[in-house]
């Protein structure tokens, strides 16, 4: 059992909270029963390791009978120990120190369904916006989540809790250039929907028939003109009473199941 | 200009921040330009005092002449005194103190139009996500919100905040039981759908031609079994990818947008 919480593999783990370290090593921390078994499932092959406090491993043996299943390091810890690898104040005794996929930009459009639903994040500065996002995009049946590179760290402690999972569901590219991602996506085909309080398309006339990329910018003050100027549509979700706009995740959310439900009306 | 914080005045403005004080004196408070701004121009009738640093009011001259235009009282304050009001830490140098509606439930019902949707909370405990949900139902254009007493107050700092302005466009209800406001519903001729995960309705199926109503439930465990027994239907947003949910403010934007789409779709 891990018990002293200053030894070099509690402090390595606790460095993941700083994206310098993060970035250097390829690693992130999932906190949680629910990001942990998340990861577990759908990720055993990017889990290093799994912590977990006795009290901890009692309630989830489910996640601990999958992650040995799965040939995974599952170390005991003090609750101590637990506490200071961890950023959140109740990370409820588990957490997992998991590689990130590093998917190339090309790979991940080369694998894409011919009907393909992308979301695009970029100046997205909020942790809880991205993460809530990246859920909003699993649940509606997106393909692919791409995360410029001026954007917030999709692997911040914060944005991993936030998708609730997900981030551990469906294919995420990050670091690229926005200019380089609208390029790409253009080069395959696929049409670019800026989502957008100035767009002069509304949600129910844009082209979600083909395969299509919704591309979403910062939550105060959406996408730069230069970005909007490079998609193909720029679509506004419409205003039906006084409200002044949606706030990014529910847009993003209105917007992603809009495609969701052509593809389901196509029969696709 | 008022400049000390602990006269009587602003102490009784700060212990707005208190239920019991709102609920016995029928006030609450909006805090910075953009709740202050809503409620003046949409709710005038409903402000009793705008209180405001020097420095703001430059910046916000369309709210002071608006505020002034309007016949309201607005109160220079020092930039201590007006921190002292305020729960936020950065109120941005303007607040107003509003009486809530206290709306009747039979008069809200009366006054719907024949095909109204109406959003009601029960059960939802964090204030965000009601605020949020509140920004959503105005956004979709819906025409009523009502929150049972077995709710958060819609009238806290922060539910007030993250409505954005909206609580000051939409009638909304508090206050009553939700048996009592799903018999009125019923015997107004009102669909009530309860959203909620267990639903076996899926959203593209759920009837929106008629007047309906969303019943949304608490953000961790959905609505409680009595309520949804006494519902129409309990339909649930279909998920397509490997998410567990949506949460709450997410999957009540994509319930209230599929009403005013079928709404704008009949042409009404």
């Amino acid at each position: 059992m891990l018990t002293n919480p200053r030894s070099d593999r509690v402090r390595s783990v606790r460095a993941l909270s700083r994206r310098s370290v993060r970035s250097r090593t390829g690693l992130f921390l999932a906190e949680g029963p629910q990001s942990v078994r998340e990861a577990v499932v759908h990720r055993a092959e990017h889990v290093r390791d799994v912590y977990v406090t006795a009290q901890a491993a009692q309630r989830h043996t489910d996640i601990i009978t999958r992650a040995e299943d799965a040939g995974l390091h599952v170390h005991e810890t003090s609750a101590d120990v637990l506490s200071t690898m961890a950023e959140t104040e109740t990370p409820q005794g588990i957490v997992a120190v998991c590689r990130r996929a590093d998917l190339s930009l090309d790979a991940a459009l080369a694998g894409l369904p011919p009907d393909a639903v992308v979301c695009v994040l970029t100046h997205v500065r909020d942790p809880g916006n991205a993460g809530t996002v990246i859920r909003g995009a699993d649940a509606a049946g997106a393909d692919l989540v791409v995360v410029s590179d001026a954007s917030v760290d999709v692997y911040a402690p914060k944005v991993v809790r936030s998708t609730a999972g997900s981030i551990f569901h469906l294919p995420v590219v990050v670091g690229r250039p926005v200019n380089e991602i609208l390029a790409a996506l253009a080069a395959r085909g696929i049409r670019r929907l800026a989502a957008d309080g100035a767009g002069t398309t509304l949600l129910h006339d844009a082209p979600l028939d083909g395969p299509h990329a919704w591309v979403m910018g910062n939550e105060a003050w959406g996408l730069p003109a230069e970005v909007r100027a490079q998609c193909d549509d720029v679509v506004r979700v419409p205003i039906y009473g006084l409200a002044e706009s949606l706030n990014l995740a529910m847009a993003a959310t209105v917007c992603l199941y809009a495609s969701a439900e052509a593809r389901r009306r196509a029969g696709r």
